[in-house]
């Protein structure tokens, strides 16, 4: 039977103020990627949100961003590469020591917003991502868009590379997403959602903005929390795996 | 031979940012309280300092504090002693997680400016240090101030304690430190300095401001580095208790 | 006939984060506390705020706080007064340039969270603020609690003052509020809290936990806008007060 | 008599940690180019400077930036332009009314670090500088780099353009900076400086890195402050232009 992980962001709040439904997601998600403070994310707000995930046997994968909170980590930032490292390590090894102390640890890291999209092409900041899971720990996998310089140095670096695939936005003819602002950016019919989830989880397939069937090899499912119906997305997402015979379960034991 | 640490605070700068002497203190102290962030100290100065505190053999300890950029820690925050634990629990750990990625780890933690402060008498916050190091790891020592509530509850909690003294600083007949804005707060004397530097660690005693002799059982002797002539004065802490026949040498193995 | 005031808490977002129903309160209050970027409150928050509140006809107040994003201001910060001072200073003349671009501007001044509980007491903090709107403007009344520390420096430094009431929450004998955590400490049923707003405003009378009559002659009444229901309970108080035959109208021309 | 304004970046420090001499400077140079809390400057030390700005008939310039304190806003960011007009609304507004309640008000505006570079070529991020100073106050000149897009936008928009030259920099042919890691970067012979700042402000020309002679018609003469020796150069400046017989003032009234 094939296996699929669905990730999703959480602990994106930032003290009194919250960001989506943690809990609803915790239910449907096998993979969370924990904010760590610098888009989002402070310290007791990460600690719950880890004792969660161990709670619900959900793997914690740090979610590492720009320093920018104003921003929400959205906004590209040109820092130099062996500052990004540093403070890449500095976001992994505190939400690592919290996950710690709540009998958890960090299992994968995956980067958030403008970074995200940065190293898609950024080689020098892939780079610098990298250098940060290698100096840490080298188990350690990254999770990315397949295809991105990201997950190629990773991989060239010996690290373990999980793809994912975005059941809910637009493909190009050539794999890669379409700009938020184009036309078929996004999918909002939930069955067509949970339809292309199934087809990229067991064929490794979607289908593209002009009707082509294209190749997207995706070891795990991103589903999104913070807007309305967004759980319920989620949900169906998941609903629709299990029904079509895949396993759900977390890219990492 | 009797064996006395010598500490100081390294790693105060942020971004360009810098505060003291961090290089010539490292051929100085044998326990580095590195900022970890929240008062002072971005991760790449923190991974800066934590190289150089592995090449010079000097212990790595964890520096925690209020989150207060602007005011250095050196202001009173009444936090919730909840929220304190997560606070230093996220230092602590982003601290230990650049420091093994530079060859060492975090051996110790003391906390910093206001917050050293207020533990001497505050219970509930002084109780969430010590929970956050134990939540943490309950092999690692604190440091701080001998007779204070956080060392108590410190050593209640089973944590090994290390009490510290102020070779600088007068004392009052109780064994407290003459407040800052008060006459004979400090001592300015070099040779003055080293003296009590020398008095405290070979004898525990320290001569108050009355002229009383106060007992001070002290394992750290603690010199500062971001005032001219810093480190001047704790080279000659340092030479005069080589002098006295003391071993200078980090409380952790 | 008789006129009251009705303000609240706007703004009080941080970049992606909302908190409260901004748009409704501005259809139900006469003054705004407008947060300014020290506990919450982006510019462009802040710009939007000033924008529908001109619209409105609302008076625009700084709601100014401790610089603590992560607390949200609700922590006692011991911040020198010089420098509450020039915080202080720095968010109001922030504010008001906004205000200013959008065709407002700031009309008082009133402190938010633990800077506005601290003020009630603490000499050198309610001083520290007087002494802000002193520099910035002299004709800027000040929004606080009647019988404050702050209110009585204010009104010494030839400030106008404007005394608040709360009417949804409990009272002492004396006239203070009872703390949070107290029994009595909130009032939840609407017709009640509607009630101790009219007879607030018209009588200068709420009934106190222990059932007597306490004077507190009040010019504005406080509501809340970030809790479920809250804009519910506010439209509650402006409807009663109206329905009494007062005036709802801002304290400031 | 031709007359020349020298600037300087002040007030560049942040709570306990300084950057270069303001007192001396203030001494030396006719505008002060005062950070705005952003990449530097807390409200205390804008106060400072502020005085001392009045005190010493220097104008008050605003240094407005990109949010980004642990990049001293030297790191390009991809804020949105509505955003930045906002943020930089805030500073302007911030700085003012503490400049106001020292008796000085802001005088122009001169946008900072990777701000300032961005400018020079990025359109929708000029266009939000202008936007902000147009809302502001029309009056309010901006300083800049000749040929900017930003200066260029700016006189678009009516308002007053000030244009600055940089005597320890290399210029290109085409009379733009020589980047800071190629060849010729920097100038560093204080003789030169000086004779670089003369030639530019009597006659408007410099001579670029491959000797040709360069027009640039400025304004203004920036110096620096931050580097050990700086304070000297910028004297050695000064005195260069009084001996060649220019009126060193400010570009305002």
């Amino acid at each position: 039977m094939s296996t699929i992980d669905v990730n999703a962001d959480l602990g994106e709040g930032f003290g009194v103020w919250t960001l989506g439904d943690d809990d609803a997601l915790l239910g449907v998600i096998t993979s969370a990627n924990v904010a760590c403070g610098f888009h989002a994310g402070d310290p007791s707000t990460m600690r719950r949100v880890c004792a969660g995930a161990v709670e619900n046997g959900v793997a914690i994968g740090a979610q590492v961003s720009y320093r920018d909170l104003a921003g929400f980590g959205r906004r590209f930032v040109d820092v130099a590469p062996g500052e990004l490292t540093d403070d890449v390590l500095y976001q992994l090894a505190a939400l690592d020591g919290i996950a710690r102390a709540g009998g958890g640890r960090v299992r994968y890291l995956k980067p958030h917003g403008a970074l995200y999209n940065a190293v898609v092409t950024h080689e020098a900041q892939a780079k610098a991502l990298v250098e940060a899971v290698t100096a840490y720990d080298r188990e350690l996998p990254v999770l990315g868009l397949p295809g991105s310089v990201f997950l190629r140095k990773a991989e060239a670096a010996g690290l373990r590379t999980v793809a994912e695939g975005f059941a809910d936005r637009g493909y190009t003819p050539e794999g890669t997403l379409v700009p938020r602002r184009s036309p078929g950016a996004l999918v909002h019919d939930p069955r067509v959602v949970a339809e292309r989830a199934v087809r990229m989880a067991a064929e490794g397939v979607v289908v593209a903005v002009d009707g082509t069937a294209v190749d997207v090899a995706v070891d795990s499912i991103c589903v999104h929390g913070d807007t309305p119906g967004a759980v319920e997305l989620a949900r169906g997402v998941r609903t629709a795996l299990e029904a079509a015979g895949l396993e759900i379960s977390a890219f990492v034991a």
